[in-house]
């Protein structure tokens, strides 16, 4: 039984994991770099050039008024931190994948990729982009899809307090997944452990649902589940 | 523009359509009916035996104390009702769309098909089984996906009051969509223009979604959407 977090913690006994957010210079990547860096966790921004990434550290570190986010090039990024979150535009998933492959070994890969345009939303087809990921890399990288739902610029703003947003964490391996969940709580945001690798082909396409809904309403949609038992 | 409606409500100045729940004696089905037949709708409830929908028919009525509700074989019910709604489970679902073809011409067909397995749960794959029954149905009737994850044991309790489940609904038609968020509504469940038919298939999938959720946490998992303009 995995437990979803309520409120805003990070573990209290054990160091937190470094994270390294690879193709971090993007809209998504920024916005959970502030946030993680906020609740006290030591951020690399990783790009393909390590210029880029050093410029958005540079950025991030003087909103927050601190000097510890780095900037590296991708897979100096990867090798550094103990933990990576994938944020790349949905074109460059898969090169990134496989120039990483060595360089996650070992590691928990936090997949955010929802393979959905803006413009002319669809459903992607399976399997996952997530599942893709875990093919390339094999089992000597635990993959795990998270934050695909995510609104970029809720993250970015109201740093410390919580989202209304929640995060369905889909892993093959229950503990990784159960270390993501940790993370999307710090970060401010309920998550859940919504079951395998597979499953999150329909969290990437609720990214369809949510840009068709923002079209016709306005706003920026999210999920939000209701109805579990604790 | 399509507009959810939040609150218990049904059109004021046009009478209310006919409504036959095909396939309407499973677990879903009886649910629907007793709450549009709360709302004021005429129910028939449709089963391939008409002895066995007039059974349930029977049953609904003495549960609400009223004697409106028929029970029709399928193809009879679908003749008679304005708005037909497809119930059944989804091993059925190939052979009562062929076999109702022309019984639906010229009518809306909401489905609420969800392919996914409670045992083993994994998201189908596209197309949607609306999109499938469109195609087999052709232009001359109006599909609309809806209600694939909302809980049938909801339904079931506390007739009149609302449902914390937003119903997602997808139609290529949005007039045709527009009178399924009227049909929602006065079910007791807020419900949102999600765009086209194929959409859809993320909606089914979120059931596989939603059965992992309480099989880690118990409870009748449901999805609210959140941050819309309106």
């Amino acid at each position: 039984m995995i437990t979803g977090e309520k409120a805003l913690t990070t573990p209290t006994n054990t160091p937190l994991p470094s994270i390294a957010i690879l193709g971090g210079t993007g809209k998504e990547g920024p916005g959970l770099a502030l946030r993680w860096a906020t609740a006290g966790y030591r951020i690399i921004i990783g790009s393909r050039q390590a210029e880029k990434a050093q410029a958005t550290a540079a950025e991030l570190n003087a909103r927050l008024g601190i000097n510890t986010i780095q900037g590296m090039e991708n897979s100096q990024a990867a090798r550094t931190a103990d933990l990576c979150v994938l944020t790349v535009l949905q074109d460059a998933h898969r090169d990134i994948i496989e120039n990483l492959k060595a360089d996650l070994i070992g590691k928990i890969l936090v997949d955010t990729t929802a393979r959905v345009e803006f413009q002319a939303p669809k459903p992607p087809a399976p399997p996952s982009a997530a599942r893709l990921a875990q093919t390339k890399l094999g089992p000597d990288v635990r993959v795990v899809a998270a934050f695909q739902n995510v609104p970029a610029n809720l993250l970015k703003k109201n740093l410390g307090q919580t989202i209304e947003v929640d995060v369905l964490v889909c892993a093959d391996d229950p503990q990784a997944a159960q270390e993501v969940i940790q993370l999307s709580t710090a970060a401010g945001m309920s998550a859940y452990y919504a079951g395998g690798l597979d499953n999150s082909v329909v969290v990437e396409g609720v990214t369809s649902i949510l840009f068709s809904l923002n079209k016709h309403y306005g706003g920026d949609a999210a999920v939000r589940i209701t109805g579990l038992g604790n």
